[in-house]
């Protein structure tokens, strides 16, 4: 039986406030938690219904379908649920090179997860989030980002703070924008290493942000659309980093 | 004044079945009404608050906030909704080259919605479905379409069917289908004209539609994510298309 303060502890960790000053968040559904137990996290408390079963697994308090439900972020509850540690903030490598993947104000938790994913795929190393972008522990993130979100450490940071330390560390690697009118990508050679900065689809990139940027690239249009959704736009830039 | 048939009217059009029963669907919010009104699409009812202008509309019918949101089929109506008639579907352009995009079960509006959108900017002549896709006219594949829904013709098709007319058509045309193991992108040079096909996330392309492919195609891995989110995926096979 699930206590009521348990049942309450949570739910609440549906609230990005609570999530922060507990330092928990919640993940579930089979595959997620499948995920989740081939991961570094630690896991504060694991709840699955009967018949539900991986061998990795410790200490799993078996609920009811009722119980699940009630304790669930989700409309469709799905076998489990686990309450997680949140990871300490990773420290940049410094032997790291590559493409460091920098979101700013990304609000919509459905692009920033399928970023996670796509930077997963595509070996991005980590990502960092400016402070105004939507909180990664956000389930609806955790959801689109199919499991990446336990291999790709996503960091938030002071933008302009965390750019100077970056170009000290790296005097010589390029700051890359995206932005609406920039060097046409494939006009030039994408470069190895570096940092990728995206902007919000309605915002682009914050002046005291842009500022650092020392090339502006802008995927090229050849039909009508206005702009192009902020997820895909990033797949683009990172096939075109990856094809060389 | 609406009445209360016309609310129920235009609320029932959420359903598929009626919209269907009816050739009538529904577009809502200031931005995407502005670019439906500079379409072809023609209007059947124009219903907007106090405050609303477009020098293109005509018969508006003033509404009251609260009537607006018993009509509107968003959480937060906003400022406008037209009730259109379904176009005619368009026959295939006789004359058409180019890449057309084909999609396999695509479920999800969001992603239905964001492929529309990147096809108006790659320059994307018309896009089919087979019939097992999401209706294009669904709310949230207009939402996320961000108004290029109005200018890229999506016709749902049987696929075989279809398969076998484009063939006849443009007998030299290479039917390209997206793939987990293909011939690697960057590794052969992207036609320019032909069927690109995209399968859902979970199911991939059907068999007696694969049956038709002559060229299977692979975005390469370089991480540890199982899957590309198909938005994603079909931006950077467009990219690559236009890239050359």
């Amino acid at each position: 039986m699930i206590s009521r303060n348990e049942i309450k502890y949570i739910k609440d960790l549906s609230r990005k406030t609570i999530r922060f000053s507990e330092g928990k968040f919640v993940v579930e559904g089979e595959k997620l938690v499948d995920e989740l137990l081939k991961s570094n996290f630690a896991i504060a408390a694991l709840y699955a219904t009967e018949g539900w079963v991986n061998s990795l697994a410790t200490d799993v308090m078996i609920v009811t379908e009722k119980e699940l439900s009630r304790i669930s972020h989700l409309k469709t509850p799905n076998k489990v649920l686990a309450v997680v540690q949140m990871p300490e903030f990773w420290d940049l490598d410094e032997t790291d090179t590559g493409l460091t993947l920098f979101l700013d104000r990304i609000n919509d938790p459905g692009n920033l997860g399928t970023i996670i994913r796509m930077a997963d795929w595509f070996g991005v190393k980590h990502i960092v989030c400016t402070k105004q972008s939507v909180d990664v522990f956000n389930n609806k993130v955790i959801q689109s980002s199919m499991g990446s979100i336990f291999r790709i450490p996503v960091e938030y940071v002071e933008g302009a703070e965390f750019i100077e330390e970056y170009k000290e560390q790296y005097p010589n690697h390029p700051i890359i924008g995206a932005a609406m009118q920039g060097d046409e990508l494939g006009s030039f050679s994408f470069p190895k290493d570096g940092l990728l900065i995206m902007g919000s689809e309605s915002h682009g990139i914050q002046d005291d942000i842009d500022a650092f940027v020392t090339k502006h690239i802008t995927i090229p249009k050849f039909g009508n659309a206005e702009s192009l959704n902020v997820g895909v736009a990033t797949g683009v830039l990172l096939w075109e980093w990856k094809r060389g």
